[in-house]
């Protein structure tokens, strides 16, 4: 009789579907922890292929590899989207120096050339460094006083932020575009301090957006030590000169692709909930963790839910996205072509911030799917996982939200992702194994709650 | 008439205190990130010093090092307290072999010996391998069938917790007692698998304790990479001897010191609110984890207290505690000096589990204490520090509870801590600056908010 009314108790009380959601939950995380394969898959990826710049030999040999990954797990469907992507290079090595300083003479620097950057050709170019802390200096400064000089915006992160993508958010505009600001008022080539949290000798590229209606001037990035030195000797030498010289060409479009591989859903086939990395990289370090890690974390999500049996009822789709770092084309083309295909996605979930302990989800979408995703936090209270806010997302899956998608991204510890992000240091010993499984098992768990229980 | 209003509603609504209490809370991370020396102290620690076993010529220097340091910052106070600690001796370096495999012959194998055990002397020993994977196996198995062999201790880490300090608890049992429960038995050695998350050929050292009943026989702990080729071979392969040869050996006792830094505090200079980490390491690596890190924090916990001028109400002091590896001498003694002098301790934090991304404390008290300091949660909600639970701790503090301090140990993200754990790995360029800056900004917050909130 006992017995019989506590089970009738806890038949009444313990809400059946929460119970069921925190046991595979739980399985999720048990899988990922015991028998993942995220940090194989990403030691392959960064050891067998390496970095891999779109249109680059790597980009297409990631291509077929992340296809293979994929049918070798046995997912329902593995197919490629073609998108032309733009082909720049980086040609031979960079070189810079600083000349005829009053304390040091002549010195080498590090820089690395920015992303979709011209070239200097091979003769470099030398001129006088105008130092300038934010791009709406350039006005004050007039055209007669930048004329023929190079410019070097060199206004550092502040470390004040927590998160350390405040800081990138607050630096980033001198990189993408102070060189085309700065040829708006004649400097000749740009320096730009790296966007980078700690100091060192390693130079971080990334993009550059040149404005059509300027001319296209040489840019490239310096290491935050050797841009603390220019700083310091800017101070009292207005006379020292600074030279620099890079290879780098923009080539014609090529071909490439979108991997995507598929789980057919039971009860909405037509109805898509993604996650998704992107597989292209800057051509330095291995790619690791922008952004081979959300790549093979993404596989992964769906290796974990075959594995344990879980039918969606909506698909769900692991989608390496090309091109994200100079171009996006990947992303743009995923969107358009659910549009023209009438695929209803109603999540889309991106890892793009680093393989590290994940934290939480950052999130877009409507008020209804925002109060829902607010709403999973109690089920990842377990695994560490608090920051649960809005907004947020990803580049590669933001033209998703139009078509009604909440657009999701992990939100992993992001205090190491500076020091490394698009550089010689971002490699595959930089991945801890727990924390890539850790975020490959959150993205799964997210998976599933949205596949059972919507928006 | 607008303005006044908004004003009124303003200073009726928002807590005094609690604003002031924030801000200050800003201005402590602030100072800690952007002036930050945690990371230029552990720097100097780590290179300049090194690994610092107690009773070692290096535990001397970080002895002198530390006080330096406290006195070049200008606490009131720095003083030694004078310890007796054991000195054990590493001597030569290990070396293990299996022998007589059916399939691979003879293999080197990764070994270190476990702090406090006797050594083989030259002729190492050798013996067949028993596997055991639960101490209590060994009386089911018995004694006939352990005398005259080497008991493999296997039990890895359970990697489905989410906390690594949980698959520790749950394997460490081996390497403390392992040793002392196997020569219950006869067994000549014990090889204990490396408490460790992760699969590489780097072995852990760390303490086992002799229980003065049973005969004292030497011990090491083998590599995971290692460890699971032995429990493969093993199988099928009752017939392979293990060697292994170690020149460890236990000397007297020697005079070091913990080492404290005192501010004064203005209302109640004879309660202390400290923290701490231990000075001590293992004899490998840098020790910059375990516990380099909790120290410096502690130092530059203080440091920044004096540096914002915020004069304490209670007496703050950064303890270096000595010998926690291999005896927590430094820990007691301090306690027992506490007790004699009369010294009400109110709150000690330690920070001994890395100098990883603080997410939050832990502790044990008396339940006011332990709702306090829930209450506190809410300032370091905006630090990403969500985690506050009970109970919780440290080492070196633990003696304090029994004298009424709430004892706290300062929470970092777990995953990375056992890949290093008393290992040759655990050197300075493991830590991140700024991960450091953060959990050290984190103790000084709490004792600000302890000093002015009390319990």
């Amino acid at each position: 009789m006992r017995l019989l009314h506590l089970l009738l108790i806890s038949i009444i009380t313990i809400p059946c579907y929460a119970q069921n959601h925190e046991t595979t939950i739980r399985a999720v995380f048990d899988e990922a922890l015991e028998n993942g394969d995220s940090y194989s898959m990403l030691e392959d990826l960064c050891l067998n292929i390496g970095h891999r710049l779109s249109g680059s030999p790597q980009a297409a040999l990631a291509v077929e590899w992340s296809k293979r990954k994929m049918i070798d797990y046995g997912f329902d469907t593995v197919f490629l989207q073609p998108v032309m992507v733009p082909h720049w290079i980086r040609g031979k090595e960079e070189k810079a120096k600083i000349l005829n300083a009053k304390t040091i003479g002549s010195k080498e620097v590090n820089v690395i050339a920015l992303g979709n950057s011209i070239g200097t050709g091979e003769n470099g170019i030398t001129g006088k460094l105008l130092e300038i802390k934010e791009i709406s200096d350039l006005e004050k400064i007039g055209k007669k006083n930048i004329e023929g000089k190079i410019v070097y915006f060199s206004r550092p992160f502040d470390q004040k932020h927590i998160r350390t993508f405040k800081a990138y958010g607050g630096a980033v505009d001198q990189r993408v575009f102070g060189p085309s600001e700065a040829a708006k008022y004649g400097a000749i080539g740009v320096v730009v301090r790296s966007m980078s949290s700690i100091q060192d000798d390693v130079p971080h590229t990334g993009t550059l957006r040149y404005k059509e209606e300027y001319p296209k001037i040489p840019a490239v990035a310096i290491s935050t030590n050797d841009g603390d030195l220019l700083s310091k000797l800017l101070i009292d030498d207005k006379d020292l000169d600074f030279y620099f010289e890079t290879h780098c060409e923009m080539l014609p479009d090529v071909l490439s692709h979108n991997v995507i591989g598929e789980i057919k859903g039971t009860e909405k086939p037509n109805e898509y909930i993604i996650v998704g990395g992107h597989l292209d990289s800057w051509d330095v370090g291995h790619g690791a963790h922008d952004d081979g890690a959300g790549c093979v974390q993404s596989i992964e999500a769906l290796r974990i839910i075959k594995s344990l049996e879980i039918k969606p009822k909506h698909s769900i789709r692991a989608v390496m996205f090309m091109n994200e770092e100079n171009g996006l084309r990947g992303g743009i083309k995923y969107a358009e072509l659910a549009l023209e295909n009438n695929e209803k996605h109603v999540a889309a979930i991106e890892s793009d911030a680093g393989g590290f302990s994940p934290k939480g989800f950052s999130y877009s979408g409507t008020e209804s799917q925002i109060e829902k995703l607010n709403s999973y936090k109690n089920y990842f209270e377990p695994y560490y996982m608090f920051n649960f806010s809005s907004p947020g997302g990803g580049a590669d899956i933001g033209a998703l939200k139009n078509q009604g998608a909440a657009v999701i991204g992990l939100s992993p510890d992001s205090q190491r992702y500076f020091d490394l992000h698009h550089t010689t240091s971002d490699t595959f010993d930089k991945v801890n194994k727990r924390e890539l499984e850790l975020g490959a098992a959150a993205m799964a768990s997210l998976i599933y709650l949205i596949d059972n229980e919507g928006f």
